[in-house]
C-alpha cells in the first residue's frame, strides 16, 4: 500500500519554559519558549499512519494499546490536517473521506516529564502531513495536539512564538539554528523516577495562571528578556550565557509552580541534589560548564558540550552510585574516563544507592524523519503488528 | 547582687515572611512582616545579664560555650542599650562604664529554622533593657541583633514595620493584638530534622535580593496587600483568610528562594509531604482548618484553632509513624483522640518511619518575661552556673 507512512520524531527539552496558556482550546501560550531538539535515534516517538478506503472508522493505538479516537486534541489535529490538505489541494477529494489508522509508540517512559507528548504529537502530525502531502509548516497543527509538540517539528534550536492572533495563526515554531550550527551541544537525561507525575502539565499551568501572584510578572517581564538573550547566546555559541539563562529559567518555572495554590512540586530531594552537584562542578571551573533544566517532573536534563561528557559522567557515577552499573548509562556511546581524584575530594561522600535509575546520553538532533526501512507499526491491512 | 536579671523570651513564627534587607548593617527590611508569638513556657530563650564593677571585660556564653564578644551585632545591641540608657538617664553614669556578663541558652535546637536567633536576641535585649532600666520600646534594638527578634519583643500577633527612615528609627515592631484576643490560636511545630541549615537566612536573603528576578515584585506588589489583609483577618478573627494568606506567603517565600541564583532550598520531600497532607485535610472540610508555614528550614509550623489539635495530631501520628511514640509529641498537654477511621481511608498509606523527629504542641503566647524564681544562669559572682 502506498498510503502507509512511518516517521520518527524527536523529543525537545525547553531552555525557556512554556507554562501558561492564553487559549486552552487552541493551546496558545502566554509566552515564547525556546528548546533544543534531541537526537531521535536515542529518544523518539515512532508513528505509522495508514489512510485507506477499506477502514470503517478512524482508529488509534498508543504504546501497544487501543485508545479512543474521541480525544479532542487528536480530533483537532486530524481535522486541521484535512482542512490544510483541502486548501493546498494536495490530495484527491476522495482521499479526504477515507478513514485513518494510527499506531504510535515511544521508546522511553511516557508522562514522566520526558516530553513524551511533544515527540508523540510531532510524530503523529508529521506522519499525517506526509500522508496528506502537506507542504506548509505544520508546527501549528502539532501545537493543537500538545503545545510543546510544535517545537519537535524542527531540529536544532527552536523558538515557539506565542503570537498575538486569536486564531493562533502566528503561534508557530521557528528554527533558530540547525544542529550543525553547534554540533558539540550534548545532553544527559538523569532519570530520577519513571513514575507518573502527580499533576499534569495542562492542569498545573492552568493553576499557575489562575493562582500564582508572580506568574504574570514572569510572563511579561522576565521571559521576553530571556528569550532574546538566549537566542543571541545560541547564534553566537556563547555556552556560558546559554547555560546561565537555562538554569535560571528552570528554577523560575519551578518557583512559579511553588507560588501556585495549592503549590505544585515536580522536583524532589534528588533533583535538588543534582542542582547542587552542577553548581559545585561549575564553581570549581573558571567558567560554567554544565546547565540543568527540569520539566514537569523530577528528571534533569543537563546541557553541556561534548568534551565535558566523559568527566561529568564519571562524577555522576561516583556521586549517585547504582546497583546496575551495566545498564546505568544508555544512549550514545561514550569514552569512559577514570574519575579525577582531585574532583572527588571536592565533592561530598556519594549519596545512597539508586537515587538515579539511569542516564541517557544524547545530542542535539534533527526534526522528524521518515522511516524508509519498512518497519511500519501497521501491517499491510492497516492493523497493528504488535499489540500488548 | 541587685544587678542580675534573668528573662525568658518567646520564639515567633512569621505568617508574612521577612526576606530581604534595605540596610545590612542596621538590619532594615524591605517589607513589613507579621508573626505570631508562641508560648515561652514551651519554646524559649533564657538569658541572664549581670552588670558589675568587678568584671574586667564584657563576656558572653551561649548554650554552654564561651563565645567572642566581638560579634558586631552583639556589640551594636549593647551600644544602643547604653546610649538609650544615657538619653533616658535611667542609670547612674558610673553604671554605664561597668562591664557586663551575659549567659544565654535555648531550650530547642539552634539554627534549624526554629527562630532561635529571634528568641535569643529578644531575650538578650529585654534583659539588658531591664538591667539598664530602659522604659521605651526596645524592638528596634532587638532588631540590631537579628531582624525577626524585634517581633519576639511583643506577645500575641505582631507586625514589624519596615519603615522608611534611613536610620531605622521607624523600623519597629507593633502588637496587632495580644494573645487574649484569639486565645484558641494554637501551633504545632513538626520537626523534620534538627541539622544545621545549609545557607543562613542572612546570606540567603542577600542572594535573593541580588539575583531573584521575582523578588522586587513580591516586595512591592504582593506583600503590602497581604499584610493589610492578614492584619484584618487577625483583628476580625477570620481563620480561613488568616490560614490562606499564611500558606500562600510561605510558598511564595520559598518560590523566591528557588528563583535565586544559585537556587536556595530549605524545604525537603518531607516538607512537601506535610504540605500535601494539610491541603488534603482542608479539602475534606467545608472550610480551611489548618495552615502551614516554613521558615528557612524544613520544619513546618502549623497554625490551627485549639479544637482541631487532637484530630490533626492523631492523623500526623498515623501518616508519619515514629519509632519513639512516647517522645513524639512534646509541649503543651493534649487530649488523646483515636483517629477517625473515615479520615484514614481518605489518606494514603503511612509514609516510611521517622520522617518526623517529633512534634511540639504550643499556643500563642506573651512577650519576654522576667524569671523571678532565682534560677539565674550566672552565679552571684557573675560566672556561668553550668558550662558544657
Amino acid at each position: 500500500m502506498s498510503n502507509i507512512i512511518t516517521m520518527i520524531a524527536p523529543v525537545n527539552i525547553a531552555v525557556i519554559k512554556y507554562w501558561g496558556k492564553r487559549n486552552e482550546e487552541l493551546i496558545l501560550p502566554l509566552n515564547d519558549s525556546v528548546s533544543v531538539t534531541l537526537n531521535a535515534n536515542v529518544m523518539c516517538a515512532k508513528t505509522t499512519v495508514c489512510v485507506s478506503p477499506n477502514f470503517l472508522e478512524d482508529e488509534i493505538w498508543l504504546n501497544g494499546a487501543k485508545e479512543s479516537f474521541t480525544n479532542q486534541r487528536l480530533q483537532n489535529c486530524l481535522k486541521e490536517i484535512k482542512s490544510r490538505a483541502a486548501v493546498e489541494r494536495s490530495v484527491d477529494d476522495i482521499f479526504l473521506t477515507w478513514k485513518v489508522h494510527i499506531c504510535s509508540e515511544n521508546n522511553f517512559p511516557t508522562a514522566a516529564g520526558l516530553a513524551s507528548s511533544a515527540a508523540g504529537y510531532a510524530c503523529l502530525v508529521s506522519a499525517l502531513a506526509k500522508a496528506y502531502k502537506i507542504k506548509s509548516d505544520v508546527s501549528s497543527i502539532a501545537r493543537l495536539g500538545s503545545g510543546s509538540a510544535c517545537r519537535s517539528v524542527y531540529g536544532g534550536f527552536v523558538r515557539w512564538h506565542a503570537g498575538v492572533e486569536s486564531d493562533g495563526s502566528d503561534s508557530i515554531a521557528v528554527q533558530i539554528a540547525n544542529k550543525s550550527h553547534w554540533p558539540e551541544m550534548s545532553a544527559l537525561i538523569l532519570v530520577v523516577g519513571d513514575t507518573q507525575k502527580k499533576i499534569s502539565s495542562s492542569k498545573g499551568m492552568k493553576l499557575s495562571v489562575e493562582t500564582s501572584d508572580l506568574f504574570q510578572f514572569r510572563v511579561q517581564n522576565c521571559v521576553p528578556k530571556r528569550v532574546e538573550e538566549i537566542c543571541k547566546a545560541i547564534t553566537t555559541k556563547d555556552f556560558v550565557k546559554f547555560a546561565e539563562i537555562t538554569m535560571k529559567d528552570s528554577n523560575q518555572f519551578h518557583a512559579i509552580c511553588l507560588d501556585s495554590y495549592p503549590p505544585i512540586t515536580y522536583m524532589t530531594d534528588t533533583s535538588y541534589k543534582i542542582i547542587e552537584m552542577i553548581h559545585k562542578y561549575n564553581n570549581i571551573h573558571p567558567k560554567i560548564k554544565i546547565a540543568y533544566t527540569f520539566d514537569a517532573g523530577p528528571n534533569a536534563c543537563l546541557y553541556l558540550l561534548e568534551e565535558e561528557v566523559p568527566k561529568i559522567l564519571s562524577l555522576i557515577q561516583h556521586i549517585f552510585p547504582t546497583s546496575t552499573p551495566d545498564k546505568f548509562i544508555t544512549g550514545l556511546p561514550i569514552q569512559h574516563e577514570k574519575i579525577d581524584t582531585d574532583l572527588i575530594k571536592i565533592f561530598s561522600q556519594p549519596h545512597q544507592k539508586d537515587l538515579l535509575k539511569y542516564v541517557i546520553h544524547t545530542k542535539i538532533g534533527d526534526g522528524p524523519t521518515e522511516v524508509i526501512d519498512g518497519s511500519h507499526l501497521l501491517n499491510e491491512c492497516g492493523w497493528p503488528t504488535n499489540l500488548h
